[in-house]
């Protein structure tokens, strides 16, 4: 007998069907003999529909309201689980974020968790019964406000009990089978990763595989927490996300998959002077905001000014305040010359001792080209090379570099019906 | 400058479109310099459509997950308030029951409030902004569960907090200009009332008047709170619910209004010895649900026996597990005769010294059957005439007792677009 936490993707819960087809399955596990601790996304589009209400009235919302506003979604489908499986004749009772204990910091919209006291959740388990928690918020352990996680936040919430109540599983049930070395919905002959190091998942996640939310992996990593991926649509193995010590050594080969990210934006500060004063002003305004940047030298002639192209890679919706306030910043600087592109295309190949292989970048960079793709900027670290492309010529070129690493399997993955989380 | 607690029914949010007209006014009571708490409902027929999915589910969800459920519609509809507000440039913060501090009882689904401790609702008057606080829920101060104040509930959190921040005045806003000498709806001629006593307010309220929840009016009698019920979609004065000394003696007649209440079930057990067994069996069957028993003598034969017919009006939702249970105990005591009409018609004058107006039963009788009303029971105290008839006779009854009795304005009553509270 073992505790094991569940979380379950909005689309699992999607419909009243489905949340009754998830209570069997929750039960049946129960009847296992397991301790059970259920975390249940909001059911489908719900927070979207709760955001174009928000929105209807104001673009400009204020974070603490809107967390006040989207946890609705999570309380109404935990509710409505916990009222499921207690018609199937198992006891179980659902709390909030609060209520479970999820204390965190006080930013609304991107809380952080800082402590986790599920003594109500533990008391709950002692009595036999299973516990539900409405995933993606907490409490502002400072104000006393609801706070949010943001977006994947089900998923930390998830990994933030199973570290707390030292449960033996995570299990992870979403819309695909597992971890695949590439979306299998791109990559028809994509192959699920049976298991998957902790460092891998992070930068996959990192690099858009909507699988696993990236901070949910870094909290499942620094407390150790085995994360289990698996559909709630069949009865599929999955992948296992663990530490490198419980892994296979067969799993270490040089190249694991290929992660893609349609999200971005992209803002070009073209030609400006390489100073400290105007990188500085750039962070500023960037400061909070999950923005990369890349810099790149121009042509000989503004070489020798020293001057280049400072490119920033954002997610879409934070690329028109960002744009304003680096007009403003550019003004005053005397640079006039700033794009924008609201859709950019990102690939990324994550692996593991890439820079000792020097023939990797070649090949992206080669397949790339062959595949017609135009390559805007390509960089590299030991464990993934990242590609800017035009977001149309994305799919091209995750099946490139997936073929041309022969990551594929030799049976095609099956998708189920259902996406989004 | 006075602090006004405001609440808002259902209809009058039921759409964002219509929050964002509260919101105007409500900004607009604002900057007239009062301090401003405001109670928003679940939106529309948010609650109905939660209940719904639950139904869906299983007919016999655990009430505490109910009340999880259900409370998330007040939160949904108080954060768009927030959010509407904020957008007119004024600061606003919205708080669930739990957070505005409103303890109750731990009886899940119809939770009594106990105390009231709006500590952080204060904070923010004292800051200058408005506080928002969803409706018809709390805590249970002994579980820590999440509660809801049943049917009516968010008028019952008004009042409460009106009382507890001892303010002026507690505004209730609906679908229609007042409290009427009968529903409008029904009789064209009804007659705004402007000043009611909490005591006539109160067995309105209890006989099918739904401007107000009895609940509310019984808490606002006993902390003195003026209640002034208005309309959300004109600007018509309304009527005031107060203590008797501030009434004008003019509002004295005798005769007030009619109500009526569409909503009951009626079981009659037929010929049964009137014994105190069966009567404490009944008792014990009914404990806990709104029934109210009438017992009638029946034909000569039968009285020498010493029996009755025993009958129970009850809210029609209690009435199939009612009905089940008495059966139960009426075969041990040899009782075959049970009866069960799913909807009956409830009526009932309400005035003062109605005992000692004998005349007043007399022509509440004739006018019922010169309408071609079959009147079923009637009974009688000094502030109420109450008779029950068939269901789909119920308009014509309650037409006939608002003549017989003039209590009709000159004037048409103006009946708003938007049902139920």
């Amino acid at each position: 007998m073992s505790l094991i936490v569940q979380k379950y993707g909005g689309s699992s819960v999607h419909s009243t069907e489905r949340i009754q087809r998830v209570a069997e399955h929750i039960v049946a596990t129960h009847q296992q003999g397991h301790d059970l601790v259920v975390v249940v996304s909001a059911m489908g589009d719900t927070t979207d529909e709760l955001l174009d209400m928000a929105r209807s009235l104001t673009p400009t919302a204020a974070a603490r309201e809107l967390d006040m506003l989207l946890t609705a979604g999570e309380r109404i489908s935990n509710a409505l689980m916990a009222i499921a499986i207690q018609s199937l004749g198992t006891e179980a009772r659902s709390f909030s974020g609060a209520q479970a204990g999820i204390l965190t910091t006080g930013t609304a919209g991107r809380a952080r968790i800082i402590d986790v006291v599920p003594d109500r959740v533990r008391r709950t388990l002692d009595r036999g019964a299973i516990a539900l928690v409405a995933g993606f918020q907490g409490i502002s352990r400072d104000t006393g406000d609801i706070t949010t996680l943001g977006r994947g936040g089900s998923d930390t919430t998830a990994v933030a009990l199973a570290a707390a109540l030292k449960a033996d599983l995570c299990e992870i049930y979403t819309d695909v089978d597992g971890v695949y070395s590439a979306d299998p919905r791109l990559v028809p002959d994509a192959r699920l990763l049976e298991h998957v190091d902790y460092e891998v998942m992070r930068e996959l996640a990192m690099s858009g595989a909507k699988v696993l939310a990236p901070r949910s992996v870094e909290y499942a990593a620094r407390h150790q927490v085995p994360i289990h991926v698996r559909s709630s649509f069949s009865a599929k193995p999955g992948s296992m996300v663990a530490g490198a010590p419980d892994l296979p050594s067969a799993e270490y080969s040089s190249v694991i998959g290929v992660a893609h990210d349609a999200s971005k934006a992209k803002i070009t500060l073209g030609g400006v002077p390489d100073t400290p004063e105007l990188t500085t002003r750039i962070l500023q305004v960037v400061a909070g905001i999950e923005a990369e940047l890349h810099f790149s030298v121009q042509d000989a002639s503004w070489t020798a000014q020293g001057r280049a192209d400072i490119s920033l890679v954002l997610p879409a919706a934070d690329g028109p305040p960002t744009l304003r306030a680096l007009r403003q910043s550019c003004a005053e600087l005397g640079i006039e010359d700033l794009r924008y592109e609201e859709q950019i295309g990102k690939l990324s190949l994550i692996g593991s001792g890439l820079l000792s292989r020097p023939g990797v970048l070649a090949t992206c960079c080669e397949t790339l080209a062959a595949a017609g793709v135009h390559l805007e900027t390509i960089s590299t670290s030991d464990i993934r090379v990242t590609a800017l492309c035009p977001a149309a010529q994305l799919p091209d070129a995750v099946r490139a570099w997936h073929t041309a690493f022969d990551l594929g399997a030799p049976e095609l993955a099956v998708v189920h019906a259902g996406t989004g989380r």
